[in-house]
């Protein structure tokens, strides 16, 4: 693609603080959004995650109440939100074997070097370590939503300010041996927030990179 | 964009086990690279990083013995090593608004609650809260720069295993108050990479999904 075109497109994103309400995504451009989630890359390819899709206004409600009030997460089209494992281990890294014998067509025993790999380095990680790892793999996933909805011209706002402690209440997400990381709302600026028309604020290259 | 097309490129990358050596990226290209590293969105807009672009073909050699002899390291057109602070605080954060106030055209007392709730938000974490924090927005960057390079059929790998340890003696990180944290190797594929055709494993969306 044009180089110019993606790095214009980065240019017009920005954490939208306030969307317009009345605009939903379509089921196809929501569709892709998943899809680029489905598609970004993990630690090992393990995916340690899942991801909440969220339409439901009356939970909507709740969560925003959860999550200082902020508007976005009831007026974008949907709320997209990352979660780990609260127990991370060796069944995860079981089902990913078998995804990945059945999608190549593979026995068990023939990767299972790889699978000895994957599960030694799970062992050798504490819980607390496990977590840190795997939220950092989420976050692969959300930089990759956040570059394909401004790609397709569809806005979203990355947020950390909410409680994961009542998100994991409100969405039931201990029960399934999952805590809530990080979310995306994502679908379209309201005209009239003002945050859209502000500078993008970054570090010049002098200053964020250093070449060797 | 056109959003198959898009999806098609994300189908395309895959996490390059061996670069052909012989072709290095043009300086254009390297460039609209750390372009999508310096617009990437970060937690607060702070950007608490530092990204090193490695060239050099001697601290090369070394950086691969600390990293398993992958050889990404050495035959990939660049090395890019994400690298968070060991000390972050509030001069980072007053080295933020600064420029705020400067691409902004605002005095500092403009935006004194802004700065205020940073300052708020880093005090109230530990340095090891801080580390956790600033690394996940680094893997935001790391994500937005492998679906770049995707974008413009560029190969990358992202890497984990290597000695942090080790990479910040031989990069001289410490003396920067720098920790390398995630990096990605960046060229073009091999094509006697066998791992180009391996049908790419991914959680089916029934999985990956939760709909609410």
């Amino acid at each position: 693609m044009n180089a110019q075109e993606l790095i214009d497109k980065l240019n017009w994103r920005y954490a939208t603080k306030a969307f317009d309400a009345s605009r939903k995504l379509s089921t196809e451009q929501l569709d892709v959004l998943l899809s680029a989630i489905q598609l970004a890359p993990s630690s090992l390819g393990l995916q340690p995650y899942k991801v909440l899709v969220i339409s439901n206004p009356e939970i909507r409600e709740q969560l925003k109440a959860a999550a200082y009030n902020q508007t976005q997460i009831t007026d974008a089209s949907e709320i997209i939100v990352f979660a780990t494992y609260k127990d991370f281990n060796l069944s995860h890294v079981d089902d990913f074997a078998n995804n990945i014998a059945a999608t190549r067509g593979l026995q068990k025993e023939d990767i299972q070097g790889y699978v000895d790999m994957m599960n030694g380095s799970v062992s050798s990680k504490t819980q607390e370590q496990l977590q840190i790892w795997n939220a950092r793999q989420a976050y692969i996933a959300l930089g990759i939503l956040l570059e394909t909805a401004a790609l397709l011209a569809i806005d979203a706002c990355p947020m950390e300010g909410f409680s994961v402690e009542q998100f994991d209440e409100i969405l039931g997400l201990s029960a399934l041996n999952l805590t809530s990381v990080v979310i995306a709302a994502v679908g379209y600026r309201s005209a009239e927030d003002g945050y859209q028309h502000y500078k993008k604020v970054r570090k010049s290259k002098e200053d964020l990179f250093i070449k060797i």
